[in-house]
């Protein structure tokens, strides 16, 4: 699956992943009123305006970006009508073309491991049928319960063409509090140790460009700790969150690609799928022309990105 | 909320919670049967039998036990549906009185973390009405991304009674690789810098029992660790996994509670609800006596745990 994202990234000159992460103060009133009259003032309601909302956006985007991304917990706060928001946000944009990477952040011991592995990644069996429950490209998960705990979503991976994005080093500004405590008499920061095994993981998962199907979250708003990585790593693929909203720019988040210029995806979210709230956009965008603003931004990014590869 | 786990566990005069982690091969047939016949075999029919095992186990064991403590995971691999078993679940065990651990290793950054705060500890607002989601008593999260991403639930815990069981040091057989890694020049684990961290973090969240509304998730597994960790925390309540089938004994698990008796709850899954499949029962119970024989290994535990007490 790294594969057909560089290639996709390559294709487009766009490494910009679209953070669908939908929030109801987001949502143009005329897409709100449409799902409340429809559904009431539910959660079922809220779902169907993200719905109608992501459709929109990557309607007016699929053919810029490569990948969407995605945040679980944006529906999950809308209890199981949220959930089925977010599997058919999944199903829609995959029709669309576009790689899928669940921001997931899910993990457990194994026998539960392999439970988000078959529900995210893979197949449940009911009495004899196959279903495929929520049908991301990638997920992102947690490494504190360490390799047993990664383990589980390698048969996906190997079989269903599937990948993973560990987290190493997250975008919060406290990140550091646990990521950057230093190991051992060298002094080496848990995130690296974090990296490094990660690494091991992929080395069976390496596809043409020499990156594994095991990826790594690397925030942004560290650049140090992401050019770093980077050198540590070059055979990790890095999901860069940070971007835009959260303060992370295009110079502080260059050192996560490599001499070729990739090696590395970008999120952003607020800034693309709210765009036409940001006063950058607003004078030019009404919010019926929410989607075409999410457009223009896609743009925007994508040039600032470039400028700096 | 830990006042009130510590009163029901004092009151019953058993530390046990029930894993509510159904999976199909667990199911009697004549309850998948019912269920596949109303909904297909469907995630609907995944869902709707798991909710009814759930119901009889909860009617047939509630007078015994403080808590259950389903894991979101197994429902979450049936899409929607599932994650509507997983609600449905909750507020039957509300309904009866029990506390609900909502077995989640949720987190992320600051700005999502309160999105799973809203949805599973808190409400949601929808023009203007106000929604509980989800419903738990407690969540489990996980610590990696630091004190930012634990601050977004403290709300919901000071103002709706609620609590926290955060990642310490897990059951699995491999949760060293990343929790035993040693800090620094004085090598401590990682797993006690994290378990200070919820001490700090639950100094204000101190009940009458001196134990903190933030709990630490210690697995039985490791009794030595276990030992040391209630010794260096005497603050912080844990939520002990790995009694029973993952191979943790009565004895393993000591050590986790104080001179009094009281500082943990143990979690057993497989070894409760699927009691009736176990040859230790299935003499003595049919599959469609299943609750019973989940009652008869509450029982069971409950006397081995006070065996050692």
């Amino acid at each position: 699956m790294i594969d057909k994202l560089i290639e996709q990234i390559q294709k487009l000159q766009n490494p910009t992943v679209v953070g669908l992460d939908p929030r109801l103060s987001m949502i143009p009133e005329h897409i709100k009123e449409k799902a409340f009259e429809e559904h009431g003032k539910t959660l079922a309601g809220a779902a169907a305006a993200f719905l109608a909302f992501n459709q929109e956006i990557i309607d007016a985007t699929y053919d810029l970006i490569p990948a969407v991304k995605p945040q679980v917990a944006m529906y999950e706060m809308y209890g199981a009508a949220g959930m089925q928001a977010f599997i058919d946000t999944v199903a829609y944009a995959k029709k669309k073309g576009l790689i899928v990477i669940g921001d997931v952040k899910r993990n457990d011991i194994a026998s539960t491991a392999q439970a988000y592995s078959d529900g995210h990644l893979g197949e449940v069996e009911i009495e004899g049928e196959l279903i495929e429950p929520f049908g991301e490209d990638f997920i992102t998960v947690n490494p504190y319960l360490g390799t047993e705990s990664i383990e589980p979503y390698f048969e996906h991976m190997k079989n269903r063409d599937k990948g993973l994005f560990v987290l190493v080093k997250t975008s919060n500004a406290g990140s550091g509090e646990i990521q950057d405590l230093p190991m051992g008499s060298e002094g080496h920061p848990l995130y690296e140790t974090v990296g490094q095994l990660i690494d091991k993981w992929g080395a069976a998962f390496r596809g043409s460009y020499g990156f594994s199907d095991i990826g790594a979250v690397v925030g942004a708003t560290h650049p140090e700790q992401g050019a770093r990585l980077r050198q540590l790593l070059p055979h990790v693929f890095f999901l860069v969150p940070g971007y835009g909203a959260q303060g992370g720019t295009a110079e502080d988040l260059a050192g996560c690609f490599n001499r070729e210029g990739i090696g590395a995806i970008v999120n952003s979210s607020r800034g693309i799928i709210a765009a036409y709230q940001n006063k950058k956009y607003s004078h030019q965008f009404k919010p019926d022309e929410f989607a075409q603003a999410s457009r223009q931004a896609v743009l925007d990014m994508k040039a600032d990105l470039n400028r700096v590869l």
